[in-house]
């Protein structure tokens, strides 16, 4: 590995942020699953947890660990609402359905600066009841045009930008920020990879 | 026209923001191009403006004015960047393009409460050297990730939510806010439309 390489890889774990991940529900278009992983790396989020409860676990498509933005991730596979939710439980204090209900705050209210899971329901259907029940509330992107609703991946970005917006102005992507707790089996694992 | 149809009209018409737009210069991708202009019509953008100064004009495949989403909005095509930013120039007081340089500014250092307008490149090549000399500078959607960019439909969104944000916190979003100029002939056009 070279040295820029191995800086690289320093600078992009400094910035991880371990209080902060993406729930995605039985979504099923991979170029969805894709785009949200993407956006994930992009605004420093290393845990992602992908549920998927419909389809039977041999016939699921799975995350090709060989695609160019989950190999920076550390994907998290449920198919058991459940089991999913006592796991975010463990780490993150706030977990959030995306659901366009009357009692649903806008993402502008979340405070990102405490740890946040946001779960983002399948494409047609949206966020099961049972992950409703579970969660501390749901959650909307804001919106005042014609058409009713946004594609998840651009919902999603949304979402994560404004709490990396919210992280930034808090230091939380300051060199000094607390490190993620896996740090070093993460640039194990990264340092083992080619140069994208 | 049903009295709910005409109200939603009057609802969302009362919150398109005259002062915000989005130039695509010559991005290809259909799917992209429909994104973009879906997440325009949410945050309220009303004007969007179509450079293509690549293919011949008997050769574009031009917008179809049957899409869902473009039908809301005023879509302003030109094959010419100086012309484009002069029509630009006369509605709007500052000009971005999207650009990774060193110069450039984060999104979120853009005062959106002025009169903006974002142009954004092709999936490729990204804005011209014409586009950026004409322009009022550069700006980035910050990333801390291992992939170095977003989709031009992410990074769009990102950037006209931010707008919305700020925009909705000087309340421009409020029924008292100042109309778009074209207020009567969009509402004109609006109600010939079938419901969608």
């Amino acid at each position: 590995m070279t040295p820029s390489r191995a800086e690289k890889i320093n600078q992009v774990l400094s910035k991880r942020q371990s209080g902060l991940t993406v729930v995605m529900e039985n979504v099923h278009d991979p170029h969805n699953i894709y785009a949200v992983m993407r956006t994930c790396d992009a605004v420093g989020i290393q845990d992602i947890y992908v549920l998927n409860t419909e389809l039977p676990r041999e016939g699921y498509f799975g995350i090709k660990s060989s695609s160019s933005a989950n190999k920076w991730l550390t994907i998290h596979q449920f198919d058991n609402v459940q089991s999913c939710f006592s796991a975010l439980r463990e780490k993150y204090d706030l977990i959030y359905t995306t659901y366009l209900g009357e009692t649903s705050k806008s993402v502008y209210e979340i405070d990102f600066t405490q740890r946040v899971a946001l779960v983002f329901g399948n494409e047609h259907k949206g966020v099961s009841y049972e992950a409703q029940a579970l969660s501390d509330g749901n959650f909307i992107i804001p919106q005042v045009g014609m058409i009713p609703s946004l594609n998840i991946s651009v919902a999603c970005a949304v979402a994560i930008y404004e709490a990396f917006r919210q992280r930034k102005q808090a230091g939380m992507y300051d060199e000094l920020a607390k490190p993620h707790p896996d740090n070093d089996s993460i640039k194990a694992i990264w340092a083992s990879f080619s140069a994208v």
